[in-house]
C-alpha cells in the first residue's frame, strides 16, 4: 500500500470530527520579509519594531494575514487537496498576536458536511483555529469547500448545514491587549485619517496596481507550507479547466490589503474576516487593482475603533469608477479593521 | 474627497520644506537574505557575523545599498510619485552602519526647485537622510527628479539651483566607528587586492552577466517599500513610451555593485556616491555587465583606503573593451569605497 | 594583468593541494524563509522550533540540503568556473548540525586528477568540507568535475583517481547529539510511517509536481552565493548547447527531496549523500515530479534508524510507473535519511 498522502474525499468526513493538522511552523522576521516582499505591504505596525513598541508592543507583530495563510496551509492536507473549489469563510476571528519566533500549529473541527445532488461530490465546513506555542488562539475561521468523494455510492452522514453569522459582532473583535492606539503617530503611518474621518458608505479607490508573476504565488504559497497541487504544477494543469496553474486566493486577498494603504494605512490590523468570496480565478500576468468600502463602523475602544470594509479586487481593470457587478471583479472581502481614533 | 493618496506635485513643493516620510522599517536579517539572493552579493563584511566580529564590529552590517534603497524607498510617495525621471544623485555619505533590528526613518528637505520652460514639469532637488531608531544618520544624499505640475497654469517659486559637488570629499568620508582593517583576512573575503594594489586609471572587466526577471526586481522593489507604479503595474505600463515594466535604477545599481565583487572583492563598503546616471532603461529579461575604472584614491586611516569608482554597466553587451559612449551603456555610477590597505 | 578571476583551470590542480574558499557565510532565519518558500519543504524537524526542541535540540537546524549548497556554492569559484560538467558526488557525511547564526566556512582538499585522451580537459576529484565557526564539519563530501584545461598541450601530473566507496557505510552516520527520536510526534510530522514500516525494495511516488520559474533557482542559486555562470547569464548562454540558463543541479536535488516529503514525512534528517547523477538538464518551465525506493535499511540507535533511498526525479512526466530507464530522468541521487523507529 502506498504511503504518499491522497487527502480525505468527502466520504472520509464526520461531523464533529477533529483534525489535528502537521508541520509546526516556527514564523520568523524571514517570514515577515518575504511577506513583504511578495506582497508590498506598508501598514506601520507590522513593519516596524519602534512604531510596535510606541504603541506598547513588544515589537512588530507578524501581519495578520500572514498568519491567517500559515494556518489555512496546514489545513490543506488533510481537508482541501481533493477540492474541486473554495466556497467561503466566515466568522474569522483574529485574537492573539503572532510575533517572530512563535510556533504555529493548526486543528480543525468538521462542522457541517452537506453532499451534492450529483454524489459526485459534497461541501465540508471546518471551523480552523490556529494556536501559538502557548496554545492560544492566534485566528480562527470557518471556511467551507467542495470536495470530491472517493466513490460516488459512497453513503454519507445526512446534511447538516451549519449556521453562520453574516459578519462577526463588534463586541467579539478582540483589540490586542495592552495596545495603546492613543500614541498612534499618524506622521510615520503614512496617513493623516482616523476612524472619525471615515464615513459609512465612503468609497475609496486605492488606485495603484500590481502586476503578479509565477515565480511570486508560488514562493508565497509554498512559504505557506500551502501543498494544493493547483498552484505549481504548470504540467497537470495543461489539461485542466484554465490550462495553467491558479493563484492561491489568499495571495489574492494579501495583495488587495496591501493595495487597500493607498486609502487606508492607518487600518493597521485587520480584526476579522466576515466573508469572502473569489469570483474569479486570478493567473500570473495579471495586474490586480482594488477599491474598498466602509459598511459598518464601531467604536472598539477609546481610543481605536473597528471599520467593516468591503474590498474589491479586480483584474486588469482600474477601479476608478468603483466596479462591482463586472466580470473583471476576482474578489470580493468583507472585513473589520482596527483604525486609531 | 478621495483619502487616496496622489503624491505631491512640482507646484506643491518650496524650498527649504522638510518632509518626514512615513512607514518606519525595522530591517532584519530576512532583508539581508533576500537582499543576498536578489542580487548575489559576496562582499565577506556582510556575508559573515565572524569576519565582522574579526574587524571589531558586533556582527554583519546590513549591505550599505540595501539601507540606502529602504530610505529611497521611503521617499517615493512624498517627492516622486509624479516624477517624469529621475536625474541624478550627488552627495551621499555613508555615516552610521546598519544592523539587522534597527529601525529606519527619512526626512528629506527641498534644496532646490527650477520650472522647466514648457511649464508642465519642474526639477525637484532634495536632501534625503535616512537615519536609524537613536537619529543617527546612516545615509544623506541629494538627488533631483523632474517632477509633474498639476497644473501647467499654477505659479511657482523663482529658480533655485542648489550648488552641489561634483564628488564627496575624501575627509568626508566615513570609516566605521572601531572597524580594524588591519585584521582584515584576504582570504576569507576573495580578493588577493589591496588598496595599494589599484592604481588610478586602472580598468576592470566584472565579466560576470546577470540576467533579470520581472519577479525579482518587483521583489526587490517591493522590499524597499518603494511604491513607484511604474516598477509594478504592467497593466498601466502597456500605455507607456516602452510599453512595459521599468526596473529601478537602484536594483541595477546593485547588480553593478554585486557583478564589481569579482575584481573589486575586498571594496567591502559603500562610503559615498558622488554622482549617478541612469542612461537608458533596464527590464526583465535583460542581461547586465559591469566595468570599473579607479578615478581617484585617497587614504582614509592608517589601514584602510577609498578607491573612487566609475562604474559602468551595459546590457545585452559584455564589458571587455569597456565600453562608455555605447548605446549599450545603462548606468554610470561614481562613488566611493573602503579598500583595506 | 586583471584582478577578475578566471578560475582555475585544470592544469593548475595539485594533487592533495588545499584550497580555502573565499567568503564565510552566517546562515540565518532569512535563508531558511528563503528556502522553504523556493523549495516548499515541510519536514518538522526544521519546520518549527517547538518540534526541534521537544526532540532536545536548541531550536529547528537549519535544512541540510541548504547547509550543503552553501558549502558547495562556496566552491564553486576555485573548482568548478571553468568546468564543463558536474561528473559525480560520493562519501557525502552531514556532521554538525547548522543552526541560524552559525557562519559557514569550507575548503576543498584536490584528492584526484586525471587528464582526458583529448588533453582539453581533465576531471578533478575534491574533498569538500565545510566548517562552522567552532571549527566542526557540518558537512563533507567529494564530487568529481570535468575542467577545461587553460592550455592543451600544459603538462599535468600523472593520473591518480581515488578509491570511493559505492556508500557511506551505515557505522559512518552521525545522529547529532543529544537528539531523542524516542519524542517524536508522528501527528505533528505529518506522517505515521516508521523506520520498521519501510521495507527494502519498497516503491513511493511522491506524486506532487513542482514546477520551476527563472527567477526562483536564480534567486536559490544567488542565495548559496554560487557563481557558476551558466545559472545567471541568458545573453551568454544564446550561444551555448542548451541556448539557454541551466538550473543549477543542487536545486534539483533539494525540490526532489522536497516533493519526498509525500510519503516519507519522518525522513526528517539527510546523513548523508551516496552517490548522484544529473541525467539531464533541467530548466525553468519543466515540473519535476519524484519517486523513490527503499535501496537499504540500517539501525541507527535505539530510536532512529537509516533508510537508504534512491530518489529518481523526472520532467514532465509524473512517476507513477517509478521510471528509471527513461528519457524524462534528470536525477539518481542515493542517499540515507534518518527516520524514527
Amino acid at each position: 500500500m502506498t504511503k504518499t498522502a491522497a487527502g480525505n474525499f468527502f466520504e472520509d468526513f464526520r461531523l464533529g470530527q477533529v483534525l489535528e493538522h502537521a508541520t509546526p511552523r516556527t514564523v520568523t522576521e524571514g517570514d515577515q520579509a518575504l511577506y513583504l516582499a511578495l506582497t508590498g505591504s506598508r501598514f506601520a505596525l507590522q513593519s516596524s519594531d519602534e512604531f510596535a513598541r510606541a504603541l506598547g508592543l513588544r515589537r512588530a507583530p507578524i501581519d495578520d494575514l500572514l498568519a491567517f495563510h500559515v494556518v489555512f496551509g496546514k489545513t490543506v492536507p488533510d481537508i482541501s487537496l481533493n477540492a474541486v473549489a473554495n466556497l467561503g469563510y466566515a466568522a474569522g476571528v483574529f485574537r492573539t498576536l503572532l510575533y517572530p519566533g512563535d510556533t504555529v500549529t493548526a486543528r480543525s473541527e468538521v462542522i457541517g458536511l452537506k453532499e451534492n445532488a450529483n454524489r459526485q461530490t459534497g461541501i465540508v465546513y471546518v471551523r480552523s483555529t490556529g494556536l501559538n506555542q502557548r496554545g492560544e488562539t492566534v485566528v480562527e475561521y470557518v471556511r467551507w469547500v467542495m470536495v470530491k468523494k472517493r466513490n460516488p455510492e459512497a453513503e454519507v452522514p445526512p446534511p447538516h448545514v451549519p449556521s453562520l453569522p453574516e459578519a462577526v459582532e463588534p463586541d467579539a473583535l478582540v483589540v490586542p491587549d495592552g495596545i495603546r492606539f492613543d500614541r498612534f503617530d499618524r506622521k510615520l503611518s503614512g496617513s493623516p485619517y482616523a476612524y472619525d474621518d471615515y464615513e459609512i458608505g465612503e468609497r475609496i479607490d486605492h488606485r495603484d496596481g500590481m502586476t503578479l508573476e509565477e515565480a511570486e504565488h508560488a514562493m508565497a504559497t509554498r512559504l505557506y507550507q500551502n501543498t494544493a497541487r493547483v498552484h505549481f504544477d504548470a504540467w497537470e494543469q495543461r489539461e485542466s479547466r484554465f490550462g495553467r496553474r491558479l493563484v492561491y486566493g489568499g495571495h489574492v486577498i494579501s495583495l488587495a490589503r496591501a493595495l487597500s494603504f493607498n486609502g487606508l494605512g492607518n487600518a493597521v490590523k485587520v480584526a476579522a474576516i466576515n466573508g469572502g468570496r473569489h469570483a474569479a480565478p486570478f493567473f500570473a500576468g495579471d495586474t490586480l487593482y482594488a477599491w474598498s468600502e466602509i459598511i459598518g463602523k464601531a467604536p472598539a475602544g477609546n481610543d481605536v475603533g473597528a471599520l467593516r470594509l468591503r474590498t474589491i479586487a479586480t483584474k486588469d481593470r482600474p477601479c476608478a469608477d468603483f466596479p462591482r457587478e463586472d466580470p473583471a471583479v476576482v474578489l470580493e472581502l468583507d472585513y473589520w479593521v482596527l483604525v486609531p481614533r
